[in-house]
């Protein structure tokens, strides 16, 4: 950010309000620096996950060290929980609205990770600290092995509704095919009992999570299903072709995959 | 939301957090309902401010009545600033990388209304309570009419960068041709000198603006014009076709557009 000087106050804005109970005046203008790179000093928390949820803040590797706290109070407290419900509940009321063709072919698309199970346990340990230090892949992965990552609930009872109306269930994860058993029995083990496709990444494929996923959804649309929804946890699951006919963003603060 | 029962208690999940400072139990997981709907008693307004910047909450016409004050606040205070600001800095930080052709063909397309310039006088009016009354295309557009509406300072400070760097604006409004002259008198009183092309959408053109803004953004691409940034407040800035190389949404709870 080379550009851009140090805490410029920018300007001063006064409007007015009458509706009862807003502040009367706008708060001074004071520009922050450092939003876009690693040196993020001065930069509010609430900033940068507003920047991370809406895409607008892209290929970043940690959470910023001075978030630790933020994003540690956020994804253990109520909010996390209650952000998951609200795209949950916005999920069900748009399938509600879906007349199902009952071919077995009306598909929704579930990423896994922090989308129907979470790895929160995993990154409240000391040494990932919310994903504030460096992705350290077999930890991570030893996780995995272990398969006890509980259900996100908002996502479960997503699940459940989609199920009893008839939509077919498809997971389809960044997770190595290395992984499929564990990954099966921890699904189970969550609370997901029944799925018509789980597709893990061969273990040899070293595409971008875009493109891995596009593809395999369009494989699926060759094959005559219809997304109907398609949720995920990065904006990677919901971006490139064949997305379906809505997508549905769940939080996570914690990590970025391209 | 029929299908939902009210506050149901779905699950506890206990995960021990080693973080200093960091509460060492998850909260108790309560759904509330209605997020979807006109009923959101229960919701949480940040939930619904979530479900709305990240394009999970559609079609919605007014602001939660209960979220009146939680808007205020949001968009009458400091954290609204930041967040533009934050954007800002990250838009500023891709531009800087870019190498332009020096042709005068590489463009940055910004929206106007909650983009470039602010509404939030209009929208503090007790009448419009921040968008929780339904919206009044009337008394919006003699606002309009006054011209006086201010900068967003993030993106007048984005955009004199961009300018310094090379690129060339592209205004794409909404705004109908009628109000090409006062537009053009706001956008300089605010700050904004100099621009390529200034686009409103005509009089009788009743597509919506996801259509309307992809087939002008077409028309730019195939006039040789390259869209390397597009930045607005609302989704239907940003999706469709000819969306451009990145784009930025900034804040808006106040109001969406299809």
């Amino acid at each position: 950010m080379g550009g851009v000087a140090l805490f410029i106050v920018l300007a001063t804005i006064v409007a007015s309000s009458h509706a009862e109970g807003i502040p009367q005046q706008i708060h001074h203008l004071r520009l922050y620096t450092g939003a876009a790179g690693s040196k993020i000093e001065g930069l509010s928390c609430l900033s940068w996950r507003f920047a991370v949820e809406t895409d607008n803040f892209r290929d970043w590797s940690v959470v910023p060290e001075k978030c630790e706290h933020y994003v540690g109070y956020y994804m253990m407290g109520e909010q996390y929980r209650k952000d998951c419900d609200a795209v949950a509940f916005v999920a069900m009321a748009y399938a509600e609205t879906v007349a199902l063709a009952g071919d077995g072919r009306d598909i929704w698309v579930f990423d896994i990770d922090e989308t129907t199970l979470s790895n929160l346990p995993y990154f409240a340990r000391p040494d990932v600290a919310f994903g504030t230090k460096p992705f350290n892949n077999t930890a991570f992965n030893a996780w995995v092995a272990e398969g006890k990552a509980p259900a996100i609930p908002g996502s479960l009872m997503l699940y459940k509704k989609l199920v009893s109306l008839g939509f077919k269930i498809v997971f389809l994860t960044g997770t190595r095919e290395t992984y499929r058993q564990v990954r099966i029995s921890n699904l189970k083990k969550a609370g997901y009992h029944t799925w018509k496709k789980l597709i893990l990444k061969p273990d040899n494929d070293s595409s971008t999570a875009v493109v891995y996923k596009s593809s395999r959804r369009a494989e699926l649309e060759a094959a005559g299903y219809r997304i109907i929804g398609n949720m995920g946890d990065q904006w990677s699951d919901l971006l490139g072709t064949n997305v379906g006919n809505r997508t549905f963003k769940v939080p996570d603060p914690m990590y970025y995959i391209a």
